[in-house]
């Protein structure tokens, strides 16, 4: 176990009364333990107690885990039941903290076991604590973005006439894998023209006519870390209406970053950026929130929306990523990673945002 | 909404005496509707009443779902409460059946909004449908299937000295998609030689040397329906002992096969796999259960294993994969997918199952 980790969700759960809970996010289990097992429809659950002595991890015997995890092992397979094997460690009398992962199939029959005297959505208590990264993880969320601007110059030499958006999309993973990264952080999203103004379009076999937008979304896992950016070119040549709309996201990205530092609230910094947007016209076709925050998940806990009302803290990353979509025409979006230092935000992406105009 | 297939699923959580449900898996939701959505972190809801004019799917706006889905759809967004939401909705004072995937995140919020007098797991009433496959969905079984043969065949072409395990894995993508498949069903399983005895092993920088065995376990998407199937193969040559284990694996999977037909319990067959490998002196060799269902999902509801004791109906789908594991020397699993008729099984995939030389 990393107890560093471990100690400052184990404080957390007691503020709120509790006094044990399961995690079994396996990324929030690889950030306790440093061993990612992905369970698939099978329990893995990490019980911790406030007395240390009484944690345990539940892993199914399918999975290979030779290595000492700092946690004793309760092994089970599939003939068991395994949230009834969970009941038999819990303190029935107590609450319990349940990750918000947790599946119903589990829960309900951790439930009908008499597990624990209640259950409380628990997962804040690791979440809030995986949001502020420490030295180890800082160092590979650099190494990750780093890979992810290295990908984003070479994929763009592959834009031509001719060539799909799915095209481009698949091409990605041989170009990760040959900086070093192990997969995708998530599928990429290549939308050229109007494409682009779709929300989460993974591309598809539509070709490049001069003056297409070109927004590229993609990121790497390296060493378990994420990288995310965004990036959208103008191929041959771009409109003025086009450049107007490109300008006035990358405005409103600047000053969302230039506002960061310890203290700030997110909802300000989504504030800041929405209110470039919508004085320039375009109010309504911002449709999603400014960011979220990244790590071993490429979505992890919180964002950077109206709703957050909770303040930035030192060592927080989270993704800044305006964006203007106009149905059938164009969508322009721009998206960094945000490191904040005790000052101010560091961008961990060194690709140019410049307006470029490539093919 | 396919609402054969809604009301066979109405049917048994009524026998159950549910009057109400909620299902969540995105392959459920798309069993019943058409669509597949893959919400992420955010909550997607399909409820369903016995009144079916009360049925209503909760999607969040980020998704683009512009067709008829033949039922009411209740839209919100980042900043909503969506369980909360869905409390308003459902009968409160009538017991609830919860998809065995629904979260705790929203589990937990849906309780404390007072949404039902009790909650059930009640995934059982669609899994159990989608055990048996309908017309259609054999069809597209088959055709997954017959990628899967030709995919088999293209890939051992690749294998020779010098090549990585993991080097073959990577090039499957390429063949699914040359052959029309979305994509993986699964993360293809290659193992070489002593690798191929570790469970879930993916495949790493090892080679091969002449008398290693060569472990394939791949699959593919096509139109929304998985595929899967296991060779092994022997690269130059076999040894003796090596050769006797092909051959009572083979053997194992033949029995299994033999005795499948409506009426048959799923543990016999698993027995009747296990005696043969067991007889031959690996019965603690023989790690894991002999088959699961797919269908939309590669692993679904149930499985062909000891505790199984329910019976086999005509259309289900499985696989029948027996496997021995020498740690440190060999692993030879072999695995099909079989389609239960009204007398037999018929055996979904035609890649060749002797025992063969390759390299």
């Amino acid at each position: 176990m990393k107890t560093e980790r471990l100690d400052k969700i184990t404080k957390r759960f007691l503020e709120k009364g509790l006094e044990q809970m399961v995690v079994c996010d396996p990324c929030s289990v690889f950030y306790l333990t440093g061993k990612m097992i992905n369970p698939g429809e099978r329990m893995l659950a990490l019980y911790i107690n406030k007395e240390s002595s009484k944690n345990r991890i539940f892993i199914n015997e399918l999975f290979t885990v030779n290595e000492d995890l700092g946690v004793k092992k309760v092994w089970f397979d599939d003939n068991s039941d395994p949230a009834m094997l969970l009941s038999e460690y819990t303190d029935k009398n107590k609450l319990l903290g349940i990750d918000k992962k947790f599946e119903a199939r589990f829960l309900l029959r951790l439930m009908e076991c008499g597990g624990a005297s209640g259950y409380v959505n628990a997962s804040e208590c690791v979440d809030i604590v995986r949001q502020q990264k420490d030295t180890d993880e800082i160092k590979l969320m650099c190494e990750a973005s780093r890979i992810n601007d290295l990908a984003m110059g070479e994929i763009i030499k592959r834009i031509s006439f001719g060539v799909a958006e799915e095209e481009i999309a698949s091409q990605m993973i041989e170009i990760y894998k040959s900086f070093g990264a192990e997969g995708y952080s998530f599928e990429p999203l290549v939308g050229f023209g109007e494409s682009a103004a779709i929300g989460h379009y993974e591309g598809g076999a539509r070709t490049l006519t001069e003056g297409d937008c070109v927004l590229i979304d993609v990121g790497c896992v390296k060493d378990g870390y994420c990288s995310d950016m965004t990036r959208t070119f103008f191929f041959k040549s771009v409109s003025d209406e086009h450049r107007k709309v490109y300008e006035i996201v990358k405005k409103a990205q600047q000053a969302a970053i230039d506002m960061i530092k310890p203290g700030v609230r997110f909802c300000d910094i989504d504030k800041a950026a929405r209110d470039i947007i919508s004085q320039a016209g375009y109010g309504g076709r911002f449709t999603h929130r400014l960011g979220h925050f990244i790590g071993i998940e490429c979505h992890e806990f919180g964002d950077v929306s109206a709703k957050n009302e909770s303040i930035v803290k030192p060592n927080m990353i989270f993704s800044i990523e305006p964006g203007i979509y106009l149905e059938g025409d164009v969508g322009v979006r721009i998206e960094d990673l945000v490191l904040v230092t005790e000052t101010k935000a560091e961008v961990l992406n060194n690709f140019t945002k410049e307006l470029s105009i490539i093919g």
